[in-house]
């Protein structure tokens, strides 16, 4: 088993912030890397409040010390080339832009070391659209995390054709290593498996909403109580964000995504209804 | 508010025997109708198997002598005209064939009292395909169940266009009354709610694992932990039954849906594993 036990994350947004501080507060030494100051003063913030959250969620350990000796762990950088000279993973999380993250691999394969990993966090690329930028394809795969890590503790990982079985399955044991459930996947697939099996129940439950079937709290109510969920989808959408609900149904050609795209806007986007993160979304919080 | 307080079920098939029962538990006199006296003497035995069911699954009262007392509230006939003569309400769960559904509904529209109000089970007809035949359309709607009534305690209610909205009402506050929640539709649509969520959810599982992305137990996985759900998609098509996947995927024009029915046959089917039914299915039980 190839041994991964630095990691260096680049970009510290909402979703490179909690990857860099969950593999922290499992013990591992973390680089995080972000373009300036700015940035970095913003992911120091993030991560206080990541400790904050970790211990509110009762995550294991978070309230003996753990939160808090996780920041120890956490190294700030806007030098890359220092972040990732000793780093055996790093994972990719900034922008989701094609053009963006391929420079970014084509600095990495200048700077990292021949044993560097490459993972990408992309939620909406596969890593076949970006190994020719990594000069290692056989090093190189995707690690998708979900937002609120903590919480909904899987790691999808997913290689293509040419990345190697003993890399794949070295970024397995470091996602369990780092408190969370591996997803291996066999094959390339956009969305990965969790976005797969999400989206097509998503996309029902707004068609029922907008032909006028039944409302939100009536289709939650009954995948609730029929299933055993926790949650319906309009409760999904509303942790996902009804932004993110939006970008996705207004970049898809099919015409209910279409009228979804709208009904959101109008009703709730413009309002400021954004989901839980502003209080209200289909339901108040 | 319509009194619904005598109710009568027509066929005693795995579904009718489960609604007839589940509303004698709840202190309705329920008539069950089935077409011969072999019939009648299988829907004895299932009656007498869910008294054990309601107790083995802890349905609350189940044990303190109710789950025997509903089997006095039922009663057993072949006589149509006599089961309807006084019936509030009779819920038809024939073979879901539409002539012979439509052809009891021109006996029961001769039988049956005028204040009788008749409502459909059937899963996969619409209202609108059988109400011509009710000479009732203004006292006629689906009220459909979903298998395993104890555990899954919903009832979806969906009228016509023609239904009085006296006659719905009466029937959300009937299904209330016998211990269920009541799924309000608002507008005819096949599937109902949940069919509408949770056919889009299987399908997605049925691609991942026809492409070789993941194992049924990878997809089921990622679904339990994102999600909190229970039961991943595998794990409720074996709860549903394989045939039943089977019958659906098989009848799609979809070319996906066939393939998995194909795959369901050489892989499961063939070899007697239809699922929880028979200990095993995509699991072991």
């Amino acid at each position: 088993m190839l041994p991964i036990k630095t990691l260096t994350v680049l970009g510290t947004g909402v979703l490179g912030s909690q990857i860099a501080y969950q593999a922290a507060f499992h013990g591992f030494a973390v680089t995080a890397y972000d373009i300036d100051d700015d940035a970095l003063e913003k992911a120091r913030a993030r991560f206080a409040r990541l400790a904050g959250i970790y211990q509110t969620a009762n995550v294991a350990g978070a309230s003996e010390g753990k939160a808090a000796a996780a920041l120890e762990n956490l190294r700030l950088t806007t030098d890359l080339a220092g972040a990732v000279a000793e780093a055996d993973l790093v994972i990719e999380a900034v922008p989701e832009l094609i053009e963006l993250k391929r420079d970014v691999y084509r600095k990495l394969a200048e700077l990292a070391p021949a044993k560097t990993i490459f993972a990408t966090n992309s939620s909406t690329l596969l890593p076949s659209d970006l190994k020719d930028s990594t000069g290692r394809p056989d090093r190189f795969l995707a690690l998708h995390y979900a937002n609120n890590i903590w919480a909904q503790n899987i790691a999808e990982v997913m290689g293509t054709g040419e990345t190697a079985t003993e890399v794949f399955d070295a970024v397995v044991e470091f996602a369990r290593n780092s408190g969370l459930e591996p997803i291996e996947i066999k094959k390339e697939k956009a969305g990965y498996v969790l976005n797969s099996l999400l989206v097509p129940l998503l996309n029902a439950a707004a068609g029922l909403l907008l032909q006028g079937v039944a409302s939100p709290e009536t289709i939650d109510k009954t995948w609730r109580i029929a299933t055993g969920a926790p949650s319906g989808p309009f409760q999904i959408y509303d942790v996902v964000g009804l932004t993110t609900a939006y970008n996705i149904a207004s970049s898809s050609p099919n015409a209910g995504s279409q009228a979804f795209a709208q009904y959101l806007k109008a009703n709730y986007i413009d309002q400021g209804k954004l989901g839980v993160a502003t209080g209200e979304g289909f339901y108040k919080y």
